[in-house]
C-alpha cells in the first residue's frame, strides 16, 4: 500500500509531518502506514494521534514536535544525506511493498542505485576464508550480471560482498544513523561505498545502533532485494532469522551449502533442507530470480471511515492471546475470529500504549 | 511382479531351468520376467524360446544347455555360495519389486541380512578424507539404528561404509562373480564381509567384471535399499547415474552437500538442487525413510494368451523410434500409440535378435 500513490510529490509541510509521525513515540512503520491510510496525510494523522492515545488510556501523549523533525532534516543536510519518503519516486519499489516499509530513508551516495534490481548477500561476521571467497565471487559475478549487491555493512561476509561489488553498485543498509559507522573497522569501506555506491538508514542522524536495531535493519536488506543469499551461517545465527523474514516478505531465499562437518555451514544446510535453493555460483542465483513468480503486494485495506476509539472491549482478548514470543498478526486475527480491520486498529492503540510490540515480519508480542 | 508368488517353492528341475533361461543368449532380466509371465514356468519358456527366436529371424538359436547351468550350480556350491531365485522366501522383497530384478542371486555369507531394511551408501572411489569420515559416521549410525548398509565393494566410500557397518550388518553387491574379488585391495574386507555380513552377485561364478557390469550392479545396490545416500560424488560421476536410477526405482535419494569450491561435492550439490534430500547426519536419512510414501510396485500385466509370433509388422516402427541413446520403454510405447503388451512382446523378440538393447532402469536403445 502506497498512500497517495497518485500524488507522489507532496509539500514540504507534509514531508516534515511524515518525519514527525514516524518519530512520534510508539509509532512504528506498520502503525505509521495504517495511520496514513486512515487519515490520508501525515498532517491529519498527527492531529488525530493525541486523541487516539487518550482513548487508549495514555495520558499526556505528545506527537514529535516540529523543531525535532527540522533538526533531523538540518543534520541530514549537513552530512550531505538525502531524505527519501515512501511514495517519493526515488523510494525503492520492492521495499515499498513490505508491510513495515520504513516511512523515510536517509541516503548517502548514489540514489540511482535504488532503482536497479538488487540481490542481498548476508552471512556470518566471523566467516571462514571459504565463505569470504564465496562472498567475493558471488558479489563480483552478480555485479557483472547487472545486479546491485545489498548487505548490512557488518564484518565478514557483508564487508566482503560490498567491497567486491563496489565497482558495479552496492547498497549498505545501516542499523544506526547513516552517519554512524559501525563497526569502526569498516570506516574506510563505508567511505568508498558513499563515494561509489550508497548507504541508507531509516534511523535519525547520529543514532548509535543497539541490539534491537539490527533485525530492523535486516528487514530493509531483504526488503530491497529480489533474492537473499545466505553465504555462510552457523546454526541459530542472525542470518537465518533474516532468511526466514525474507521468506515472509515473499523474497527468494538461497543458501550456499557446506560440508556437514563444518559448523559454519550448518545454517545454510538447514535452510536448504527447509526449501531454500542451493547456490553453487552466481548463475544459480540469477536462474532463481528468473523463475520468480510475479508476487502481488498484499495490501491490507482497512475501512478509512471506521472510528479508532471504539475498540477498548477487544483489549483484553488480544492481550490474553499474546505473550513474549512474537506471533504473526495474521495468526492472532485468525485465533480471535474478529474482523482483521478491527484487530489491526486495536493493535495500533495497544502499540501506542506500549502494551504490545511490533517486530519485523508482521509479528506482534507482549513485552514481558 | 513375482511369478508363481502363490507357490514359492518349486522343484529342482524348474530351478535349473530358471538359471538356464537367464543364462540363455540375449535374455536379460526384463525379458526373463516377461517370458516367465507368458509361459508360467522356466521349463515352458525354454521350450518356447527357439520358436520365438526363429520367428524373430534368428537362425540356430539355442537355449543355455542343462550341463552349463549344472556346472554353474556345482561351482557355486564348491565356493560355499547359495543360489537364491526370485520368488524364494530368501529373495529380498524390495529388490523383487524393480522391473529388472535379477532372476537369480549368488550369495556368500548371512542370507538373513537380506530380510532386513537396508540403506545404500554410495560415492566416489577417490574420496576425500572428509567423505570417508562421513561414510564411516553414517554407516556406523545407520547400523546402530538397525539398518543394513548396502554398497558396491568399490574403493573409497563403498569400502569405508562396509567396514564401518560390519558389526551391525552390511551387504556387498559385486559386479562380477561372487567369488571374484574386485578390486583386489579389498580382498581382506571381502573376506570379513562374507564372514560377518554377506556378498551377492547376479553373475555366474568366476565372471571377471567388465565396464558394463558396474551399472548393472548399481541397480541391485539401489534396488535392495529403501534409500540411497550419495556421500561424495563429483559431477558426471557414476554415483549420480546410480542416484538417478534409484529415483526411477522409486527409492528415496539423499546426498551429502559440500562447499561449492570443493569439486568432490559437485555431484551431491547437483542432486540436492534436483530435489534429493540434504543429509547432515544419519538422523536425516532415518527421518526421510520414515516419511517414505508406501509405493505400490508397478506390475505390467501382459495378456498371457497373446501369441508372441504375430508381431513382425511392428518391427520397423519400433526400430525407427530408437537410437543409440537409451529411452524409457514407457515413452517408446506412448510415442508408438500401440498397446503396451504388443510393444513389450516385440521388444523381447528384438532383444533376442540383438537389434535392441535393454539398459538398467527400464531403458531401451538401438546399438550403433
Amino acid at each position: 500500500m502506497r498512500p497517495q500513490a497518485q500524488n507522489p510529490s507532496f509539500p514540504d509541510r507534509e514531508r516534515v509531518d511524515r518525519l514527525r509521525l514516524i518519530r512520534s513515540r510508539r509509532v512504528g512503520p506498520a502503525t505509521w502506514r495504517r495511520l496514513m491510510a486512515e487519515h490520508g496525510s501525515a498532517t491529519r494523522a498527527l492531529e488525530a494521534l493525541p486523541g487516539i492515545a487518550s482513548a487508549a488510556g495514555i495520558e499526556r501523549y505528545e506527537v514529535c514536535p516540529v523543531p525535532v523533525a527540522l533538526k533531523e532534516m538540518v543534520a541530514g543536510r549537513a552530512q550531505g544525506a538525502a531524505m527519501i519518503c515512501l511514495d517519493d519516486p526515488a523510494y525503492p519499489a520492492a521495499l515499498a511493498e513490505i508491510a513495515d516499509a520504513p516511512p523515510i530513508l536517509w541516503l548517502q551516495g548514489d540514489a540511482a542505485l535504488l532503482a536497479r534490481p538488487m540481490v542481498a548477500l548476508v552471512g556470518a561476521r566471523n566467516a571462514s576464508s571459504l565463505g569470504l571467497r564465496m562472498a567475493r565471487k558471488l558479489a563480483a559475478a552478480l555485479g557483472e550480471a547487472g545486479y546491485v549487491v545489498v548487505s548490512g555493512l557488518a564484518r565478514g561476509i557483508d564487508a566482503e560482498a560490498h567491497e567486491a561489488a563496489l565497482d558495479r553498485g552496492t547498497v549498505a543498509v545501516q542499523a544506526g544513523g547513516v552517519d554512524v559507522i559501525y563497526p569502526l573497522e569498516n570506516a574506510a569501506l563505508a567511505g568508498r561505498i558513499a563515494a561509489a555506491g550508497c548507504r541508507i538508514s531509516e534511523q535519525p542522524m547520529g543514532l548509535v545502533p543497539q541490539a534491537r536495531h539490527f533485525p530492523q535493519r535486516n528487514r530493509i536488506v531483504s526488503g530491497l532485494a529480489q533474492a537473499v543469499v545466505v553465504v555462510e551461517a552457523a546454526a541459530r545465527s542472525g542470518s537465518l532469522i533474516t532468511a526466514r523474514e525474507a521468506l515472509e516478505q515473499g523474497r527468494e531465499v538461497l543458501a550456499v551449502p557446506g560440508h556437514p562437518f563444518d559448523p559454519r555451514a550448518a545454517g545454510g544446510n538447514q535452510l536448504i533442507r527447509e526449501g531454500a535453493t542451493l547456490v553453487r555460483h552466481a548463475a544459480d542465483v540469477i536462474e532463481a530470480i528468473g523463475t520468480l513468480r510475479a508476487t502481488a503486494p498484499s495490501d491490507p485495506q482497512p475501512d478509512p471511515r471506521r472510528p479508532l476509539c471504539d475498540v477498548a472491549p477487544v483489549h483484553s482478548l488480544i492481550l490474553d492471546r499474546l505473550g513474549p514470543v512474537p506471533v504473526p498478526e495474521d495468526q492472532l486475527i485468525r485465533d480471535l475470529s474478529l474482523p482483521a480491520g478491527r484487530v489491526a486498529q486495536e493493535l495500533v492503540a495497544l502499540e501506542l500504549e506500549g502494551r504490545i510490540q511490533r517486530d519485523p515480519g508482521g509479528l506482534v508480542s507482549r513485552p514481558a
